[in-house]
């Protein structure tokens, strides 16, 4: 059942978490999915996760912004998920492929300043040269809005969370370029009382 | 770079994140660190994520007590993270892999009866025929405890914390006995109100 090529689609997704460490939790996260345009996005929510697919400019876009809003809340606030393209057998939700490119999300998140702290991992698959494509793919030094720094099987981004997401969203894009099936993990936390800034 | 063997030792690691959506999460998870023995694993923890390192077995002996004695308190808790084995690189901590193979948390992790949901994916690195290798080392359906179905990019577990973590470890292990890095992602989720279990 060896199925690594991809159709002409390209969906992306991204399955995570969004956990606000309050006691109004459920508030918090219906507030972000209510003040977050997903229309272009399919999206499906249970207890455990919400998984987004689409256009990958819209899966970044609505990620960000419901992490964003969340935080924006004041409160403790971690998302934690894996992106995810050229996936073997992902081949629904076609009907969002088309449509507009630009992000919906995109003038509210410019109005909210947040830091955060992020660690990220990227897997290409299916490639013996997989080191090699990490490392040639990706540039961080252009990023001069984040602060890179190395971390156990991880990389960290400190800095605006916009910032630290158009860094996840170009390693992510520059990868995918290269290899058919990418995945991506990354948990991003804000207003943590345990980080300084 | 490219370096896809690995050392003897094998050492294992999991990076996590254990989050309690409650206005106590710093007490829950200072409780949950404070119950359980972490001695024979390398640890580190920031304001992101915990990262613990060691013998395959007590990597997921810590990492499922931390979350069973988190979700004991009756809060709505997650936990999000990956396993990784053979990471290129990865050669610190061998001070921990000497020394008994019992994991230290069995005995007061059995007594705790919690039931959760879970996704999980597992990543072996550097092979084309990766697909194949899940397929062919994963069978899930001896692990008469827990509940398996499909979801997007992740399979979906059911059932008693313990007995989704020993589907967890022995899924991974069977897959790093044939590859030499392999990652796995997993969200577990407790006491969430919108799960009916
Ligand atoms: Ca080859």
């Amino acid at each position: 059942m060896q199925n690594n090529s991809c159709g002409t689609s390209r969906i992306a997704g991204c399955q995570f978490t969004l956990l606000p460490m309050s006691d109004k939790f459920v508030d918090i996260i219906m507030g972000a999915l209510d003040e977050v345009d997903t229309s272009n996005i399919w999206k499906k929510t249970d207890d455990v996760s919400t998984c987004v697919r689409g256009k990958m400019e819209h899966v970044f876009d609505v990620t960000q912004a419901l992490f964003l809003h969340a935080a924006n809340t004041g409160e403790h606030v971690a998302m934690s998920g894996t992106f995810s393209i050229g996936c073997p057998g992902d081949t629904e939700a076609d009907a969002y492929m088309d449509g507009a490119e630009t992000p919906l999300n995109e003038a509210t998140s410019k109005q909210i300043s947040q830091q955060a702290g992020c660690k990220f991992s990227l897997y290409p698959m299916g490639r013996e040269d997989y080191m090699d494509t990490i490392y040639e793919q990706i540039d961080l030094s252009k990023h001069r809005n984040v602060e890179v720094s190395a971390s156990h099987y991880a990389t960290r981004l400190d800095g605006d969370v916009k910032a630290i997401f158009e860094a996840l969203h170009q390693s992510f894009d520059s990868v995918q370029e290269k290899v058919s099936h990418v995945t991506m993990t990354f948990t991003i936390s804000a207003n943590s009382p345990s980080n300084k800034t």
